[in-house]
């Protein structure tokens, strides 16, 4: 079988979750990319801004035949790394409106503004990318101008999804386009590709809708201001939350920077609809009488340098708490995040502001389909292979039981992990090699300079602290001169270490004494040894020996 | 008003939960403590083992009057601190018998053997501490032998709840005791102290019994091993896995030295009722054929040093996951362990288990009780003050809001932190003082030898890691002799620190020939502005130069 007639599948992805933030498809000498995506770092992973697909190895040999990078929507676990993948890949980026005008942005944020080739499209186009005709079909998703993916290849049709939902009562009244799915079924479809995010969720993902009621509920009851803390980029909230200001007769501002940015983005090109007159400046509302203001901030999961993060800490700039105040996190912790999120709404508690968040009221629901949902793409689309994606493995399993449920044999459901080539021949799938991937930490400014060891070695810095110790030894007679110099960082406490630093100090008399040769090295071993024998700690131990 | 006439009760816990730790009252000369817990650290408190209440600064005045410590339930947040309360405090322990039992067991683990004044009590007892009567009532909970308490005061009457919910079908088939405390508002309750941990879940929590037709199910369609990793103290877990695997024709193997204790510490007392015939060696269960087999491990929660943890990594000692296995979480996330508890999941069904976990199988269920029955507690209790304990403030204001919904007037509930003293007096409840309290961090064997400011730089450290220079300088012209040794940890890539490691030596260079005076301070300066120019960073600097 000549390389030329199969048709090759590899997620790509960050961490743990499968083809989330990159899928590159291949036929022959034609590629494909769709999305380019980040990931944020888990607990462990310390002094970690983002992490980015290594898509280096994958990509090697094929980046003059990209012909195209399609972006799904515009959340950054999809866009947040185009600009690391246009570093090594020249090809034109192609987006809806909405997802355009946020890369845009993030371009310019990153001194490329005027170099990508970005090229607008919308649902129900179509694009032929060499071997490639893909049709682009709305999806509905917390972010407006959602697409997914019907793509025709020369071995059969490919349904990639995207991140979606089937929300029937959408905030922009733009429901999946459940037509085009079945018309690709009617078509046959070779292999479904499907958001498995929220897999392990029971029944079926609440309507955006519902959290209308719930803003009337809190906008009703707020005797003061009302504050709304969400993601920047759910467009659609900020049309919900400004629609309830208005029937509660109160004015909007918008705060922190991203949520400014991307109000002013999705306003121009048409994605949100605020008359203007209910939109006031941020200064202006503070001179406002509380029961007529709405503020949208930004700090949705408790990040302590967003405008929430700074309120709850009593370190904003521009304003404060106001006992009375009501703020509302229309949100959801990302996983990780439960901690600093839920310490944010306590400290927001002390200062005296009502705070309502999803568990106490419906005031968020997921972008993702849940079960049941899923169970209906599966029967909507009917694909002769599935392959659940988006989502760590345990909700790819869980995903491939929904599939096997409604019918899917067992035999024609891959669950793989990113890096797996798949591989379509003769209309049949089979697994190819798993290609070398991972993911590279994004460490400040920098890319790719911190990797695996170095995380580890501040973890050891993190649990034990650092040690210190300079000696000189006189070179006439060998013995130590002066006292020796010990310092310490977040090793133990001062007074504690006081006890200990008198013994370490005879300790090491007697070491440079009986030295011979290495006197470094046996500094160090008795430093070492001491230091645990006293504490059961292991710190890492710099030694500066100086004979004079 | 004489200070003898006040009853006082003050709330003391670590971290951000009211009251979950310790309570206590203060009649007069008299005083009682409630419950002697750790907690777990946060996140961000990096290389801290566990967390205790300071009481020291509370307890000070008042150790000779302490008549008794009562501990309401076995689970750690309400014992494990006992060691570290003995040390101060000389007072008779109270507890019911299996209570009784863990705490000897954990005592006996901290060289304490036969030095506390262990006293067995049984729920319907009533106890008399100085001024206080204080009469034991069952409550469900999820370890057998739970109470609550009714504390009879010459001030009035206090119901103290413990950890609780209203399982009306527990394993153990002993439902909360609601008869007594009807009888308690019968005689008029002035104050009740209640969990709020579970305020913000909707319904019922449900009954333990849901379990079993959930483990019916995994142990029918499991074709080899069934493992359950669920807390060691969850002793009536380890009954219903029993009971599942005896209607399954399966033998149960124990393993992981805590849930080994705990079930031959239950065993003995009585509160388990396996027969002996259904226990196997975990040696035996190794060599039987795998669907004859049930295996209790530890590791609930993803720690990486448990069984659990281990069979994920593949670094267990005496057996590994086989194809085939089925693994059952028979438990919740602690906030703050959702990640390392999903990737645990993720790395077993890597191993080819099948992993079954509480989102997708009803195989685990809370202890606590959530809206429904705190609703009920407050309508059987009718208390005339309302004191939510047991949570974040998040969760405390939320059961404030229950309270007020069933009538409480909202000036009679009492949302208080840590350290707050609430006095009564003729019958009234008003706030006194707040005293200072907070947390001590436990550290490997230490005890307080961590404080805030160590978490910082550990958080530092952490962040940026250190970079050690050394340097010569030849004493007769002031130049640098050699080159500068410079060693990092934690901080970037040896291959990426290389082009910066030449300019940092030029610049070194000149900064040792231009040194007038401070060298070292001139050296830390130097190494401190380039690497940030460099690379944006702050790392820990230690210089050490010398002159010879």
């Amino acid at each position: 079988m000549s390389n030329s007639k199969i048709l090759r599948i590899i997620p790509i992805g960050g961490l743990g979750e499968v083809g989330k933030n990159m899928t590159l498809y291949e036929y022959g000498k034609d590629a494909l990319i769709v999305d380019a995506g980040l990931m944020f770092p888990e607990n462990d992973m310390i002094g970690i801004d983002y992490i980015i697909p290594d898509f280096s190895e994958i990509l090697k040999d094929k980046k003059d035949n990209i012909r195209g990078i399609i972006i799904t929507h515009g959340h950054e676990d999809h866009t947040g790394a185009i600009q690391h993948l246009l570093d090594e890949v020249q090809a034109p980026i192609y987006a809806t409106p909405l997802t355009c005008g946020l890369v845009e942005g993030k371009l310019n944020r990153n001194g490329l503004a005027g170099k990508a080739d970005l090229r607008r499209v919308n649902a129900g186009d179509k694009i032929q990318l060499g071997a490639f005709s893909v049709e682009l079909f709305h999806v509905s998703h917390s972010i407006p101008d959602a697409v997914g993916l019907g793509i025709e290849t020369p071995a059969g049709l490919i349904v990639h999804t995207g991140d979606f939902k089937f929300d029937h009562t959408p905030v922009d009244n733009w429901p999946t386009d459940y037509a085009k799915l079945g018309e690709f079924a009617q078509r046959g479809v070779l292999a479904l590709l499907s958001d498995s995010t929220n897999s392990t969720q029971p029944g079926w993902t609440k309507s955006e809708r519902v959290i209308d009621a719930a803003l009337d509920q809190v906008m009703e009851e707020a005797e003061g201001r009302v504050l709304v803390a969400t993601f920047a980029s759910l467009i659609s909230r900020m049309q919900q939350v400004a629609d309830a200001a208005q029937r509660h007769g109160r004015k909007i501002a918008f705060t922190g920077r991203s949520m400014v940015d991307n109000h002013k983005i999705a306003s121009e090109l048409g994605y949100l609809n605020i008359p203007d007159r209910l939109i006031v400046s941020l200064e202006k509302s503070l001179s406002m009488p509380d029961n007529q203001v709405v503020m949208m901030v930004t700090g949705s999961q408790g990040e302590p340098r967003s405008i929430l993060g700074r309120l709850a800490n009593g370190t904003n700039h521009k304003f404060d708490v106001r006992e009375g105040d009501t703020i509302v996190l229309s949100s959801h912790p990302i996983p990780g995040n439960e901690e600093s999120v839920y310490r944010t709404i306590n400290n927001l508690f002390r200062r005296g502001a009502n705070v309502i968040y999803e568990s106490i009221a419906p005031v968020h629901v997921s972008g993702h389909a849940s079960e049941e949902e899923i169970k209906l793409l599966f029967n909507l689309v009917r694909p002769k292979y599935l392959i659940p994606v988006h989502g760590e493995l345990r909700m790819l399993k869980q995903a491939a039981k929904l599939g096997e449920m409604v019918g899917i044999p067992k035999e024609n459901i891959a669950v793989v992990e990113n890096g797996q080539v798949i591989e379509f021949v003769n209309g049949e799938l089979r697994l190819g090699k798993r290609l070398p991937g991972g993911y590279i930490f994004v460490d400040g400014s920098g890319v790719g300079d911190v990797d695996q060891d170095i995380v580890h070695e501040r973890d050891a810095l993190s649990r034990n602290g650092v040690i210190m110790v300079r000696l000189d030894v006189d070179q006439r007679n060998g013995q130590l001169k002066g006292e020796p110099e010990i310092t310490t960082r977040g090793f133990m406490l001062e007074e504690d270490f006081d006890s200990i630093h008198k013994g370490l100090k005879n300790r090491l008399r007697k070491t440079v004494k009986n030295a011979n040769g290495s006197l470094e090295k046996d500094v160090l071993n008795t430093v070492k040894s001491y230091i645990f024998a006293e504490t059961k700690r292991n710190p890492y131990i710099f030694v500066a020996t100086n004979r004079n």
